[in-house]
């Protein structure tokens, strides 16, 4: 049996673990990414955790090492002016791990581990052409076909959340104009919220909470609060309208959703089915399956870095 | 040296050759689709011209069949429904050629087929990731990554065409809104020209046109008409805007158009470009090249189809 070593590196924390073939967690850590002021230090503290609690017979039984990354390039292994990390530039952060760990490393943005982590342990095994989106403070795509990850000649496909959702809609963070981000991340949805608050004159929980948040507007949905499901319903509409464009280019067998919005369960991927399947072209009708993650937890990044291969 | 014979199945006509690794086309036909009520009747034809007109030495050198067709699909190896053929339901068009011929055969949908023409003998080569577009009466893709066409899980991918260009825009064929085909086929920019050519009282060579062509257009843009500029700058800004979400999903190293307003050359070329560019998340800006298809010409479909494997 071989295992893997996955490691999520995240703007705020990283984690990492060894992940056996089934893809159960053997072993798992995590460290704050932000307090390492060099990637040389950041790697150090990951060895150090390695080095402490994975024993010998364990470190020789990993085969590889898979990351996941912000801006994480599968061609070139390097972290390419990561947003979200306090190190700049251009990091070969693949080639510093192999290096350190003497193991093959190979790295990929965290949408696309994600993608592989679902085929390889979750609900996508067996599947050859799917659509991962992450929803998340971003929104992340992977797009599967043929039964390999759609990288593209640069090695960044899969900017779902970059897709033009309402030609002139709101104002994203790339400086453009309606992308799918700006409705379906985090942000997005609290957006949404205060707009349809303002334009309502309903009674809604929402109009009482501190702080509007997708759990709060979950949580509100769960007692029938009809300004709550006004909002997943007008989200789900873009998301679904979007996803029915996705669908006639790649034609997947489903489409999974991870995290954020798609914690809410049915309130999201009921209306979002719906909407899609509105859309879509007759082809494709009734054959396009929105599924949840299996892996709705902090596991979840882990094992899609172990899948990469 | 091995040969392909490329069968090109149309509505109207179906062309046939026989050609060789280097994309040189020894031997072609054609015979009218329209004339056969039964596949069977079709395939006959094709049989008696290629027992005739090819001598049993060149047969013994083609060692594979290659059909494009309108809903042809690969996984399948039918043509399913398709609109413009006369033989309604589905048809098992490449187990029936591979009996008659007793070569490999396989099917796949012209736009797809295209695409392979491309990769294998034309301004593709070398590229493993790239979007070919097809536009004529309708508007056809194939999408190719990691070197591979995408077929989606049912054979179906690649249907650019109906992706929403413009939502709630103008009625497709398919009973959906706004899709890219009404805007960029054949049709699509006769209509914009009557569009255009009724909201401006500018003069215009196209007012005094019998009936309004790509080629009219096209012959009016050369001489400088304002209007006919107007009428490819229109379209391009709409084709262009709907690429960039398309770079968005599998990030080319180019797009390829084929045929109708693709044969006006810079005039729709060098605006699409730009709008295109202007519209792209900037990981992606200035990286994606838009070129002419490499076969302006009836071969095209035929080297298409030789290239399918």
């Amino acid at each position: 049996m071989s295992y893997a070593l996955g490691i999520d590196i995240g703007g705020t924390n990283t984690k990492f673990g060894v992940v056996d073939e089934a893809g159960v967690i053997l072993y798992q850590d995590s460290i704050v990414t932000s307090v390492y002021s060099t990637p040389h230090e950041f790697i150090d503290a990951i060895s150090h955790s390695y080095q402490s609690h994975i024993d010998a017979e364990m470190q020789k039984k990993i085969s590889r090492i898979g990351i996941g990354a912000p801006n994480g390039n599968y061609y070139t292994g390097n972290i390419e002016h990561a947003a979200n990390l306090k190190w700049k530039g251009i990091i070969p952060m693949a080639k510093w791990i192999e290096n350190k760990f003497s193991k093959p490393t190979i790295i990929t943005n965290d949408a696309n581990a994600a993608a592989m982590g679902e085929m390889i342990y979750g609900v996508a095994k067996g599947m050859k052409d799917f659509i991962m989106v992450t929803l998340g403070t971003g929104v992340g795509s992977g797009f599967v076909a043929n039964g390999k990850l759609i990288l593209g000649h640069d090695g960044f496909a899969g900017e779902l959340g970059h897709v033009i959702a309402i030609r002139n809609g709101r104002l994203c963070g790339c400086g453009r104009k309606g992308c799918l981000e700006t409705y379906t991340s985090a942000t997005g949805i609290v957006i949404t919220a205060n707009e349809i608050l303002m334009q309502s004159k309903e009674a809604s929980l929402l109009r009482e909470a501190h702080t509007i948040t997708s759990k709060s507007i979950h949580d509100a949905a769960l007692l029938g609060d009809r300004i709550a499901l006004q909002i997943f319903d007008y989200t789900a509409n873009i998301l679904g309208q979007t996803l029915a464009d996705a669908v006639a280019i790649t034609s997947p067998e489903a489409i999974i959703l991870f995290g954020g919005l798609s914690l809410a369960g049915d309130f999201i991927l009921k209306p979002t089915q719906q909407y899609m399947d509105d859309n879509l072209l007759i082809n494709y009708k009734g054959k396009v399956k929105i599924l949840s993650s299996a892996f709705q937890g902090s596991d979840a990044a882990i094992l899609g870095a172990a899948a990469l291969q």
